[in-house]
């Protein structure tokens, strides 16, 4: 059942949801969904018309109905994460102009600059603008197009404004109730999804969920964790218990004509949990080169532990192919597989899929000899 | 150095290569490296020119210069494995009519029924004919084209025939020379590649390989495995001693607009290994529906341990993503996942590549409920 109207608070000893009206609702168990918020910018004019965040399907349909209401020529999106990316490959492919202005350099912070770099690069050349180092001041009515943004970089006109300014949980609800978050501001789980308090329940982008690879509970908001934690939650409480193993940080986009993918820990994050990293980058044909010479280059990037040759982490940026092996070392990343093992891992090798040594195994050969 | 001189036989004991010219040349080591040989067919006239066996680099400029050198309308294909299902793609876009000939129902016998028959399907969609159930009797001469292969099904004319029968490793150097064979017929090798003589080691197809799955050595003739045991062999010997640390049977090709992959073991193979397996076949799409939703299907099909629930094999079917998949799967192979774990494996999740439960998700969730 879905409750259209809004809950005012639960009360976990009893298991029963406040709603609004004064109602209350008695169950045996509660689970908190309550996923994520849209950060906002704290500038004058966020509330104008035109101006939108995209967090849910309900942000999405406002958006759509305004541009189909709305003759817009303009885009302007504040933010240069991977929703921003692919929002302005959609604004674009309506036509319209788009730019992206960003507080800092180089787009997608996940990536490391070799790659956010050429992300940056694709969205160029296809006409988007990206605007760097800019910070807003105001949102104000326009003459020519009905919004402008105001920067200490310019003010960009536009008839719609995207805030792209990532999420945070929202574990206001549970907080309320008592339940104890995590140091990430997310909901404290355990691996049944299990709050502090007992039937009660937490999955989704509200709460915590276990990174194999830094060995702690994390604030990971995307959409294929939160299926698996609601899965493990209902089969739970159901009389089917089931245990989430955790994540090692897999995620993906695609903007234009570029795959970009991610697994596991980086640098920083791997200093931060204990180890000591190494890394390397190679750059290499998706396929094999007889099948097609022309194929634009996939660039990989492994990070390992110097003490142990533990695999931590990877990135991977190209036209194709990206996905594909970010996926198998994600795999690799779960069982804990050291850089030896994923230099001669064996793969499924045809010329149109990858060359007889896979770009995976010369990335972990050559990360080897540096180690 | 590369001997152009045909090599009579190795003296194993003093580590020296009798040539046929009489000369001896002595070495420190040596790596018997005698690749694999193209099953023939005992039947009159497979020595007629425009009979053509594609085993290794001549014989492929041998079939090119032929094809360059004399009309042809019509190839016909004796067998139907990868190599063949391959030449008939390629014959084809020659413009050529293409007729395979097997003796069985199926093509590639690695794959099971459900998937063999979508790649028959998909290469007479194409125009190739394929024939089965047909024993050879001879190959002769012809009015209209130059060769007419004679079977029990028919005769069939062509202007070329390729015999695309099969490999066998290639031991008859090494056991002249007294070096052990395994049971498979090829080479006995340990993890560093050495044979049972000293300073004698093997690589490639001519000598078996460690499986992981199966816990036994085979002979699994194939270039990626070949590359890899060519450099454990030479490392080693080179003073940097390798571990050659196995496979777990990933394969793939591309047909026309299908790619096939498999990895780990079938039922049958899993049965003679000493497991109790059991098996599921999925059918969805390799990219979420909102993507694409004339995406065409891809299959995948789960094979595990009854008792342990530990992932044994899979294969994969569709226009794309089954090498994806089964490169991912065999990463979970190498290190003897679960399907528990394969369930809630953590993929790079975004809609352009997968659903948020990836088919390899669905696949295992749904083998665990049927074990």
């Amino acid at each position: 059942m879905r409750l259209q109207t809004p809950v005012d608070g639960i009360d976990t000893a009893s298991c029963e949801v406040r709603l609004s009206s004064g109602e209350r609702l008695s169950y045996d168990n509660l689970v908190v969904a309550t996923g994520a918020r849209a950060n906002g910018l704290d500038v004058p004019g966020t509330d104008r018309e035109g101006v939108f965040v995209l967090r849910n399907l309900e942000d999405a349909i406002a958006v759509k109905s305004y541009l189909a209401a709305t003759p817009c020529r303009k885009a302007v999106i504040l933010g240069a994460g991977f929703i921003a990316m692919e929002m302005a490959e959609n604004f674009s492919a309506r036509g319209m102009e788009t730019i992206i202005v960003h507080r800092g350099e180089l787009p997608v912070a996940r990536w490391d600059p070799e790659f956010s770099k050429i992300i940056r690069d694709e969205v160029t050349a296809r006409g988007v603008t990206f605007v760097t180092g800019a910070v807003t001041a105001a949102i104000e009515g326009a003459a020519a197009s009905r919004l402008a943004l105001v920067t200490d970089r310019g003010t960009f006109d536009a008839d719609i404004i995207l805030m792209a300014l990532g999420i945070r949980p929202d574990a206001t609800l549970a907080g309320e109730a008592g339940i104890e978050l995590g140091k990430t501001g997310a909901i404290r789980v355990d691996y049944a999804q299990r709050t502090s308090l007992e039937n009660v329940y937490a999955a989704g982008d509200c709460c915590e969920v276990y990174h194999r690879v830094a060995h702690e509970w994390v604030s990971m908001p995307l959409g294929d964790i939160a299926n698996k934690q609601g899965r493990v939650a209902g089969s739970t409480i159901g009389g089917k218990p089931l245990t989430f193993p955790g994540i090692v940080g897999a995620q993906s986009f695609r903007v234009f004509g570029l795959e970009a993918a991610a697994t596991g820990i980086d640098e920083e994050g791997a200093a931060g949990s204990g180890y000591d990293p190494g890394s390397t980058i190679v750059w290499g044909s998706p396929v094999a080169r007889v099948m097609n010479p022309e194929s634009r280059r996939l660039g990989l990037k492994l990070v390992a532990d110097r003490k142990t040759g533990k695999l931590l982490g990877a990135q991977a940026v190209g036209s194709e192919g990206a996905v594909s092996r970010i996926n198998t070392l994600s795999a690799c990343l779960w069982s804990g597989l050291d850089i030896d093992d994923v230099g001669y891992l064996d793969l499924a090798y045809a010329p149109p899929f990858s060359g007889a040594w896979d770009l995976i195994h010369m990335a972990a050969q050559q990360l080897r000899r540096t180690l």
